[in-house]
């Protein structure tokens, strides 16, 4: 039992280990490369085997229903059109984090309840989809929007779901395999803050603990406007029990604003890498679910020590404050500050941080691997060590 | 407005002619032929222009809650195993319709309330998946499994959703492109009894109108016991207001048998359509959702008759006593009898039936095309005439 998965964590039905779902993958097909960050399997589509294909599928999770508090409480449809934005950036950089196809065909999946959920907003998502794949182009990624299913399916789903897959090829010599070493140091690449490539300010938050910070940062009054948006099995004291509203200020930044940010792509930074360190890289992971602990699933006698962290960025001192949980959980839950980590040699470090720069996406080295009996993970947060 | 939007039905959050979904859709790119089954589009994976591809996505519904209802009552796992087939097989079967691939890669994506659905559950579907997949195995069709996304998101599902996608490439020239002309005659290719592939009767219910056949026929018990299968905003008289039990028996089967019975797919048949009569076919069609009005999104000036349907088989029977709807409304949501059907000329119609017969899927030609200034369809059931 990791500790996200705490009887408090586990009351509000969720799970950052999601030790039964890697359960349940285990009894799939073997892929390829057991530690690509990716599944990769034999490119059955061609049976070429020069190449790997793989199909990724991934969600916004219970952002959508933080996007729908936002939605009724202020009709703004944009909010969609964000959500949509992050079930494309789950899924492109996971993909990225194993290879750099230029070619990427994508398809969403919505369950909605139609009695809550209108046309407008299956309007906005799609809107939203095309744009995100049009903000690629200029990188030369190419990502095909080419279908998908809404079911309408009000006795399965309170408010909504929003998932989407990606199918690409990649050649098999241009893989990161995720053979991570002793010695080797670790980059960070900042969450939060505003890319060339981004329009706004980025929170950082991505699209993993929503259903915490939803309920640990908002007041209860949504609960009572909006009990669409609550599981009614979980323990009421862990409902919407903080003391936002989403249009408070925290930090200069409205907290639907923090809470909403639209998950950044680390794509175009991820395909110059790719272009051209990709023999220098030995891993790859983002940091999604599980937060700063997701190495831990691809390392054996490994130590990964994290102790030159990004400073606290505000959304999630936000989410601290108001859930007071503690650093080992909040660590394991979200990114806190790099969704993006690269694991390589020190002179390699040095380009990598550079090329960051080129996109103003800050990176430091934040950690190395060092070598252990068995897989252990260290985070240095302020003066605390926390061990995994 | 089509009858299956009525209010009644609409009130349970349902819509069987999805217009606002098939408006969402319309802001996609344009697929390679606009009245193929599935949406094609360039193979952008290998960019060879004597191919196309496509990603298709589908799901169980809320067949999924009849499925817990079940699993509930009895503790029987393997129930998720026959959902697991149904959203194979509602994405295998589309994809037929349109091109007969070797290699299709699956991907699943389950969205469930953890608090309800334990890791049991994922097991038995991803088993289940990996069956389905088997049997299909010696008709030449290998669908690969490849992986998909598990999330815990109880504050957005009851208990859960799933579902998934299919990627294959196909051949340009091994296309039906559904260009359905005036002089056509229909096959219809039974839902319901024993193929040679299938190891028990099948009732033909599909994945199709299972909202509605749940509430008309199950008793208020089940809404009682299982508050979570529904969906509060409903009329609390359309809830399960029918008269049985799950473990009733109606026509030699138990409800629970004919409301659960795992989609029949026509793959091992359309296969043998494709390599040997797919110069003489002009359409293909699933009677999905919008059961026998489907071919209305395929045609123009046309008149499409059905005038010589199947017999009710049990299931169809059952739900119409239950919910007491009329021929229109239940034409227009179930396939209550044929799930898939074929329009081309006379000798070719001898044949398929002949084909079909050789695997137990009982066959007819079931009505024929005229042209009309405008797309109109009319069903003759029993004496009376219906129309679309």
């Amino acid at each position: 039992m990791t500790p996200a998965d705490d009887p408090l964590y586990s009351q509000r039905g969720v799970s950052a280990s999601k030790e039964e779902v890697h359960a349940a993958v285990g009894r799939l097909p073997q892929p390829l490369f057991h530690r690509a960050f990716c599944r990769l399997y034999p490119d059955v589509l061609t049976g070429n085997d020069d190449w790997a294909m793989l199909v990724h599928g991934d969600g916004a999770g219970t952002k959508a229903v933080l996007a729908y508090l936002w939605w009724k409480e202020t009709g703004d449809l944009s909010v969609w059109k964000g959500i949509a934005r992050d079930v494309v950036v789950m899924n492109t950089d996971d993909v990225f984090c194993t290879g750099a196809p230029q070619h990427l065909a994508f398809c969403s999946l919505i369950n909605r309840n139609r009695h809550l959920v209108p046309g407008a907003v299956l309007n906005a998502l799609v809107e939203g989809t095309l744009e995100a794949a049009a903000d690629l182009e200029p990188f030369g990624v190419h990502l095909h929007y080419m279908g998908g299913e809404t079911a309408d399916v009000g006795d399965a789903v309170r408010t909504l779901t929003v998932d989407g897959t990606l199918t690409c090829r990649l050649p098999r010599n241009r893989i990161v395999k995720n053979e991570i070493r002793a010695g080797d140091l670790i980059v960070g690449f900042a969450s939060f803050g505003q890319t060339t490539y981004e329009r706004a300010y980025n929170s950082g938050i991505g699209c993993n603990g929503l259903t915490s910070a939803r309920h640990d940062v908002l007041q209860p009054l949504y609960g009572q406007r909006y009990p669409e948006t609550v599981d009614p099995a979980t323990d009421p004291r862990l409902i919407y029990c903080g003391s936002h509203l989403l249009s408070d200020t925290y930090a200069n930044h409205t907290v639907a604003a923090l809470l909403l940010s639209p998950t950044r792509t680390y794509v175009p930074l991820l395909r110059e890498i790719h272009e051209n360190y990709i023999d220098s890289v030995s891993g790859i992971i983002h940091c999604t679910g599980g937060g700063q602990t997701k190495v831990l699933h691809f390392i054996d006698q490994l130590h990964v020590v994290k102790d030159n962290l990004f400073p606290l960025p505000p959304v999630f001192e936000l989410i601290r404050r108001e859930s007071r949980s503690s650093w080992k959980e909040l660590y394991a839950v979200y990114n806190m500050g790099h969704r993006l980590e690269v694991y390589c040699t020190e002179p390699i470090a040095e380009k990598l941080i550079a090329l960051a720069a080129a996109f103003r996406i800050e990176a430091r080295i934040i950690g190395r691997v060092n070598s252990s009996e068995r897989p252990r993970l260290t985070l240095t947060i302020e003066q605390e060590t926390v061990d995994y």
